[in-house]
């Protein structure tokens, strides 16, 4: 296999951006399937696949989320084409006869062990995150993830029976790429990793 | 930006695997500095960047690593042209004034509230692990990620002094696609997301 071309490397990674700014064009349901059916394939510790997506669009489901955001997401949020809640299942391992069915002892593994549950729940729904924000990007949607929300309130709202759980949030659409800020710098090569 | 050539969604997405044989071609330090320099850019909350990367390669790396493992993951891992440890920084808030530089009180949000700095670095961490096996990915590189070792042993081999810790482990190198599994299910957009 070889690397992608430098303006796919460029679409994904180089040249992308966070977004705080949008124009009206819209996301279409069929986008958001789209984008599902790319997130899903990403690779999860034995398969479990915790990440739950629930894409808030209407009028009615965005002004339930504005007041569990904090001040400074609200408006770019109302604004957005749509305000993804990544979540995770805390009940992920019941699905697990669909997704490790070679092995029928898998939902044992996890089951009543809240340690377990909660670790494996956080890794892989954050790293199903990161398949979430490069999906977006590969189908040509500018992203704009966020961290800064009440998740006691948030998860009262939209969670109430404490199954799904919400890990961040990521506005998506299409940026207005004239209202970006400086790009901040990153770690050099030496700082963030070494060759052993 | 329109989407990616269906071509590229298959080698990130649609068509990738995880792999567990690998042929014996190397993986140059090139590649690795090259991979680094994609995952770098990656959104990540205030710009913590808090992924540290250990690249074990060398016979003398690996064999410090192979105790570690647990028993599945052993032979596959001394093959593997690099098995990296994907870790995280407990200090990752030393690094503010450099990656968030347009506040200075940016250290402040972090040092000294334990359950913030874990909260932050595995979270993003983590996501930048989706980061990590998706540009691993876009290079033409094949992956193994892997959750299966002993935690407590691996940071005491590799960080004894506590300040980075493990988060999950990840081969790379040039799978033999002749020795895939079948692939697992996934589930389908009702079972995993919602538009509301």
């Amino acid at each position: 296999m070889s690397a992608l071309s430098e303006s796919a490397l460029a679409q994904l990674f180089t040249n992308a951006r966070t977004h705080n700014a949008w124009l009206e064009t819209p996301v279409s349901d069929d986008t958001l399937h789209r984008l599902y059916e790319l997130v899903k394939w990403g690779p999860t510790a034995a398969n479990t696949c915790p990440v739950r997506l629930v894409f808030v669009k209407s009028a009615e489901a965005k002004a339930r989320l504005k007041p569990c955001l904090s001040a400074g997401n609200q408006d770019k949020s109302m604004i957005a084409p749509a305000t993804v809640i990544l979540a995770w299942d805390n009940e992920f391992y019941e699905y697990m006869p669909k997704l490790f069915p070679h092995n029928p002892d898998a939902r044992s593994w996890y089951v009543g062990k809240e340690k377990s549950i909660y670790e494996n729940a956080f890794r892989n729904s954050s790293l199903q995150g990161g398949y979430f924000i490069l999906a977006a990007r590969a189908l040509g949607l500018d992203c704009g993830p966020m961290s800064g929300f009440n998740a006691t309130k948030l998860n009262a709202e939209f969670f109430p029976d404490g199954k799904w759980q919400a890990n961040f949030l990521c506005n998506i659409g299409y940026g207005n790429h004239a209202e970006l800020f400086p790009r901040s710098p990153r770690l050099d090569f030496d700082e963030a990793s070494k060759s052993i």
